[in-house]
């Protein structure tokens, strides 16, 4: 499905960036590391990096990184639509995980993309894929304007 | 809907916690700082600290901790029901959020049930409460045995 | 988790059953021949008959059919708050699929459960118990109220 | 995400005609009256004529017709990669609704996408388009093949 028309938003990556450092998001979110690669109106692409502190014993990312790393992206592909951080909440977020990521791949690429912007309501998907492109993790989501 | 009939397990609490602190769980997981609080056959009850480390700017406890939380409560829930651990990956997790935990809330409430075990898949529901018991997040998820 | 705290409403049991036959929901639902058993402030349970119109061809009531019966169930529970139907609309639903129904089983059990009621959104729980009462069907919804 | 590299299947276009007129599916899913647009290893593209029957008091196109698609046109895609059909269940289905389709609108879009094709696990997302091609409803999946 295309984009969904957001074409006419300016886009202030410095300003994403300050925001994915800022304490909008929480400490231990932080730590994931997270770094904006690039964006366009409605959609991020960040990178997650696969260090040791992510990777559990069966030698993997874990999951929970992928789903912090997804609903961190949303928020910020939200952000490239509404002239800044707007106070908004997560609905729900649910995720499929597809295939590992083996905890010396490097790192992830999850690419948040708005696929409605209601008044009210903001649906996305988001994707995780691992250092060679295949689909890791596959989320879809509903946030809150508040 | 009534417990699923495990009643026949024996809970070995001590192994519990053991492996709640082993790296089965990845270092960021393990920084969550969730506490068996007790378990059932089939049934898992934790508690999740709410500390600065884990509230975003808008000073509630962040979702991506409830969702990291719920998951590994789960595979907690599983254990209880095959005698140790044994490997397993979440297949979906879908987390609906129903009301914010403030941030000097102290201790969330995150209760794992697991509704049916097959052969080789595995469903449960989570729920995240406050610590006034209201329900704060409620999860759904898949897994499956490898 | 208990119940949500919606003790002081008042269920008009024949106007949620005139709801129920009425074309709020498509003839096509209808088919469903859902039936009301009973309804408490935030719950109601429903019989889902089952016959030969929705049994597949491996012999069990399709999924599509307590999809369907879920997404009725829960607007019917939400009106037990609202004194009356009101408009709304489902924002999402996950249906975990946790044991089949024969179709030869009679009628399934739809228990439908309001776990929060916000000024715009309802969060809400739907469970499908084959007639032994085994859970066959778990989901979880969202509505909007609009 | 690209496609996920099934392109050397060939597709028997009147064997999945056959298939969805078939009694795999209840007759009450057939009543939806789906139409085969196309296929493609591990895509299919389904028409939803959007009729009375299937139409709420609303006036809009109900949202069980749309998971009932959604669910029928996924196990479709499947069956383009399994050589013909193959005893399979749906684990879970998670369907948003981002926008109604009005009663009046003609046939709706359904594409049923394979995301990723394990040894017993599939999963899968689904797009409902309104006859302009608007997202109307967006799914994701999980089955498993018996």
């Amino acid at each position: 499905m295309a984009l969904s028309g957001f074409d006419d938003v300016d886009i202030d990556l410095p300003a994403l960036r300050a925001l994915l450092e800022s304490d909008t998001f929480a400490a231990w979110v932080r730590a994931l590391g997270l770094q904006l690669n690039h964006a366009l109106p409605g959609e991020v692409e960040l990178a997650l990096p696969v260090t040791p502190q992510h990777v559990h014993g069966g030698g993997m990312l874990c999951g929970q990184s992928m789903m912090a790393a997804a609903d961190t992206a949303m928020a910020l592909a939200i952000c490239t639509l509404t002239d800044g951080y707007r106070p908004m909440t997560t609905v729900q977020l649910q995720t499929s995980f597809l295939r590992p990521i083996a905890g010396d791949a490097g790192s992830a690429r999850v690419t948040a993309r708005v696929l409605r912007k209601g008044r009210n309501l903001v649906f996305g998907e988001i994707e995780v894929a691992d250092p060679k492109g295949a689909l890791a993790a596959h989320a879809t989501t509903t946030y809150a304007l508040l």
